[in-house]
C-alpha cells in the first residue's frame, strides 16, 4: 500500500530528513507540514526542482493533515533555533514553545485518526515524548523519541575514533534522559571483541564519553544548529518501523520499571516498540537511569501541572 | 581505486550536496573544503554522528587541499549569499566576491596537481566556470558548470505537473546562460510521445516558461536560498562522471560555434565532456542562444580585462 | 502502509526479481510463490541468509496467496524453460504449459480479494496478459505485462553501443507484440538531440534492430535462459507502480484502437495503466503495428475458443 | 579514480555477486571473467539489456585479465557445481578441481600486476585462500576468504528467527573452517543486550547450531546450489574494502597464533586486513578452533606436497 511518511516541523532538521529520505527513495508520499507556510512551500518545490535528477520518485504534498491519515510514521521535528542557543546547551530551554504546540499538533493528529507510529525529535525529546503520547492517547508503544539514539551514534563515532573502527563496530549504547543527565552504560560497550573496559583504563571512558559530548556542542556552536546526525537517527528508526525490521536500537520508550519516558534499547517494528530490551547494568549504571528517570519525570509532571 | 570527491565552500549547497552523496554511499573519499574552519568541522563532526545511523562508509577529511590531488571530481559551490539576495534576482551581483576567489581556489588546485574533472556551481555559473578553466589550465572538457541542469529540471517539473507526468519522462533542455536569458529549446521537448507543440498551443508555453522560472524564485525568496535542486544537479553530473556513464546532459561547457561558455548538450563521462551534441533549434532559439552567448563572452571579457 | 509484493513463479527470472529488489530494499514484504516447494523454501532460506549482509530489512513469506490480499504488485513469472529452448526463440511454444496455469493462478487471486496492480511476465507476454486480465476480471488498467520493455532495452543497448552513450540517453520505443512482430518505431528514436534517422541511414537501422534481437538470442542460447534483463524491466514496472510515479514507459496494455493487449507507451502509475499515449507513427510503423496486433488477437481468440 | 571489480567465475555465485553489485551501483567498472566464453559473454549482454531500467551505470569487460591490473578488488568464485553435490556436503570434493586452478589464475594476477585485495569464495575456502596467497605471492592481509562470514550470517538468522528480532541485531561471531568443524562461538553472542547464555539453555544452542548448519543444506539440497548468502557476504567484504570501512568481520585470515588461514575477526580497510581482532574464547572453544586450525594446515600441506 506504499510507504508514506509525515514531516512536522521543516526547520533543519525536519527538511535534511525529507532530504535525506528523498535522495534514498525511502517512502513514496510525503506530506511536510510547517506554520510557515512560505518555507514549507519552498522546500517542496526545491525537491519538485530535483526530480529530474535524482533516482526514485517522490509525491509531496504540504500543510495537509488529512493526508497524514494512514501514514505509516509521522516524525516530528518542530522546534524553535533561537531558544536552543543558550550558553548550557539546555534543551529545557525550548519545552516552553514546544509543549504549548503539542496539544495542537495532538489534536490535527487525533482528528485525522492518525494511528502510525510517532517519531519524536523535539526536545528536550523524553518528556515532549510523553506529552504527545499524553495528547494523542496512542498507545505508548506507538509514541518514540529519537532520545540517545544520537548520543549512541556520538559515543560510536568517538570509540571509533579512538580504536579506528567504523563505528558500526562498536556495539553499546546510551541510555537516560537525552540531555544533560544521559550517560554511556561502559559496562554493556563492546568494540574489537571486548568489552571496552578490557582495552582502556576507567578514566580513558571518561575522557571518550567528554569527546563524544564536546563533538555534539561544537556541531552546534559551528553552525548554530545540528542535523545531520539526528536526521539520520530519525531516518534510521523511521525505516526499521516501516520495513518491521525488528532492530534493537536505544529509543526514548515508556520504560516501566520507572514509569516514565527514557532511552533505553528496544526491539523496533511496524507496531513501534515490539519488545523492551532487560540489560544487565552494574549498580552504578543503575543509578545514573534513576537519577535521569526521576528528572524526566518530574520535569513532565510540573509541564502537565502547569 | 575508489571513488574521491571534493567539495569547495560548505554553505546550503555545499553541505546538501556532501549530505545527498553520503546518504546514498555515492563516494568514497570526501573531502570538505571552506574559509570557515568553524562551520566545515562543524558539518564534519556532524556526518560523523551519523555513521552509525548511514548505511554505507564515508570517509571524511577537513580543509586539505593536498587531499584533492587525485579526486575523480570536485564540485565548487562557493558564493556569498548575502549577495544573491536582490530584487532582480540577478546572479552578476554575486561576481565580484566568487571572481575574486577563483584564482585563489585554481592555484590550490594547480599547486596540488588536480587533474580530475571540475563541476562548477557558483554564480554566474558560466562566467565562474570559464574563469575557473582560464586560472587552473585545465582542458575545457574537463572544466563544466551545472548551468541550465537545473534550468531544465525546473522546465520538467513545471511541463510534468501540467501533464501530470514524472519529469523524468519530459525530454528536452533549457540553454544559454544560466541566468536571465536563459531560455527552454520547447523545439526539442517532447512529452506523452509528441513534440509538446502538438499538444498545446504555444502561448501556453510561455506560461510555462514563466512557471517553470516563477518557481526558482519562490523557492529561494521562500527561504533566502535554494539547495535541493542545484545540489541534485550537481551530485547527478558528479556521478555521470566518476561511473563515466556517457549521459546526454544539458550544461555550462566551451561551446565553439560561440567561442564561449554557455548551456547545451553533451555527453559526459570520466574525461568530462565526451562529445558535443548538435541540436536543430529554430532559427529563432539559435538567436536566443547567440543573445546568450554574447553576453557570456562581454562578462567574462569585462571581468579578465579588470 | 508498507510496500508489499508478491512474485508467482520463482525461476531464472523470478528468483533474479526478487534478489534484486531484495538488494535494494524496493519493498518491505515479499510474498514468494512457486509449485515447487523446495525451491522456493530454499530461496527463502538462502534470502534470510544474507539479511545480516544485506542494507536493508526484507519479510519473505512463502506460498501463502492470503498475504497477496493487499499486495501493491503481484508479478507473475511462471514458465517452463525447456519450452523456451526451441530453435525458432518461439515464444509460442511456451503456451500451452502457461496458459493451463493462467486459471489456477488467477482464481487464487480473486479468491484472495487481490486488487493491487498485477505484471505479467510469463510468455507469450501479450496472450498470457490478455489472459490474466480475462480470469481475473480486474480492470484492464491493472493487468500489464512487460511487454517491450524489454525490447526497448535491448535497442537502446544496441544503439547506445553504436553512438557510445548511456542506453539511458536514447530515447523511442519498440512496440506490438514481444515476439517475433515487434519492431522498433524508428520515426521516433532520438539519440544526442536528433532524430535517429538524421544520423544513421535507415539500412543501418535495419542493422541495429538486427543487432538488438541477435543480443537477447545470444543470451538465451548463451546460458539457456535470459534473466537480468527481463527482471530490471519488472523492477522498473513494480517501482513505478508503487511509487505512483508517473513515468512513461512501452508495456503491454490493452490498447482500444485494436482492441487487444499489445505493447505502446503509457503513464504507469498506483492504478496501472493512468493514461494511454498517442504516437505519431509513420503509415509502415501503423501497419507493422496491427500486424502484431491481429498476430496477438487471434492467438488469444484461438486458445480462448479451445 | 573510480571503483573497479573483478569477478573471476561467472557460475551461479559469480553472476549473482555481479547482478547484486550493478543494482547497487556499487562498482563502476566490472570485469567478469570466465573460461566459459559463451557463458560470460551471455551474462554480460543480459546486464547491459538491464542498462535502461536499471538506477546505475556499469561499465563490464569481459575475459580481460590486463583490465584488473588496478581493480580495487578481485573476488574469486570459481568452482565444479558438479562437485559440490555430494551426500556428505563435503566441501572438499571440489579441492582438486578449484586447487588445479588455482595456479593458472593467480600466474594471470601476478603477470598484470594486480595489487589490490584478492576475496576468495571457491572452496575449501580456508585452503584456496591459502593457495591463492602461496600463488600471487600477495601479502596476507591482501587475500582474505569469505570464510565464516556465511556461517556467522546463518547463525544470526536462526538466532534472530528464535528471538524475532532482525539478525543485524544480533551480534557475534562462527569462527574456524568454513566446513564441518566450524563452530559458533557460543560465548561471544550477544541479544537483546544479554549473553545468548543467559536467556537459553546450552542445550538450546546446540539446536541453534543444528538449524544454522540445516538451513544451509535445505538451500543446497533444495536448489543445488546456494547464491544469494554467499553472494551477500562477498559483496559486503567487497564494499568493506573499496570504502575503507574499517568495519569488523568474520573472514578467513592468515591467524599468527595458528599459523593458517582460518575464520577469525577482523578489520577490514582498503588495504585488506588491516588488524587481527583479539577474542577472549573459552577452553573449548579454543580448543575447537586449533582443530579446525589443525585441519585445514594439514589440508593445505598435503596439497602443496602433491
Amino acid at each position: 500500500m506504499s510507504r508514506k511518511v509525515g514531516i512536522i516541523g521543516m526547520g533543519h532538521v525536519g527538511s535534511t530528513i525529507a532530504h535525506g529520505l528523498i535522495v534514498q527513495g525511502a517512502f513514496d508520499d510525503y506530506i511536510l507540514i510547517d506554520t510557515d507556510e512560505t518555507k514549507v512551500q519552498a522546500d517542496s518545490i526545491d525537491f519538485a526542482d530535483a526530480a529530474m535528477n535524482i533516482l526514485h520518485h517522490a509525491s509531496i504534498v504540504v500543510n495537509d493533515y488529512e493526508a497524514l491519515a494512514d501514514a505509516d510514521v509521522v516524525i516530528v521535528a518542530l522546534g524553535k533555533i533561537a531558544l536552543q542557543d543558550n550558553p548550557d546547551a539546555d534543551r529545557f530551554a525550548e519545552l516552553p514553545f514546544t509543549a504549548a504546540q503539542v496539544p495542537v499538533v495532538a489534536k490535527e493528529l487525533v482528528r485525522v485518526g492518525f494511528d502510525g507510529v510517532l517519531i519524536i525529535i523535539s526536545n528536550p525529546v523524553d518528556v515532549v515524548t510523553n506529552l504527545f503520547q499524553y495528547y494523542t492517547g496512542l498507545p505508548k508503544e506507538k509514541v518514540i523519541g529519537t532520545g540517545t539514539l544520537l548520543d549512541t551514534a556520538r559515543m560510536k563515532r568517538a570509540v571509533g575514533q579512538h580504536f579506528h573502527i567504523d563505528p558500526r563496530s562498536v556495539y553499546g549504547y546510551n541510555l537516560g534522559e537525552h540531555g544533560n543527565s544521559q550517560f554511556t552504560a561502559w559496562s554493556q560497550v563492546r568494540v574489537k571483541g571486548q568489552p571496552i573496559g578490557e582495552l582502556v583504563p576507567t578514566t580513558f571512558l571518561e575522557a571518550l564519553s567528554a569527546e563524544s559530548i564536546q563533538g555534539g556542542h561544537r556541531v552546534f556552536y559551528g553552525k548554530k544548529y545540528t542535523n545531520y546526525g539526528i536526521a539520520s537517527a530519525a531516518i534510521r528508526l523511521a525505516l526499521a518501523i516501516v520495513s518491521d525490521s525488528h532492530e534493537e536500537l536505544p529509543v526514548s520508550v515508556y520504560y516501566e520499571p520507572h514509569q516514565t519516558y527514557l532511552s533505553y534499547p528496544a526491539i523496533i517494528g511496524r507496531q513501534g516498540i515490539v519488545e523492551q530490551v532487560k540489560l544487565n547494568l552494574t549498580e552504578e549504571e543503575e543509578e545514573k537511569l534513576a537519577i535521569s528517570a526521576n528528572y524526566i519525570k518530574q520535569k513532565f509532571a510540573e509541564k502537565l501541572s502547569e
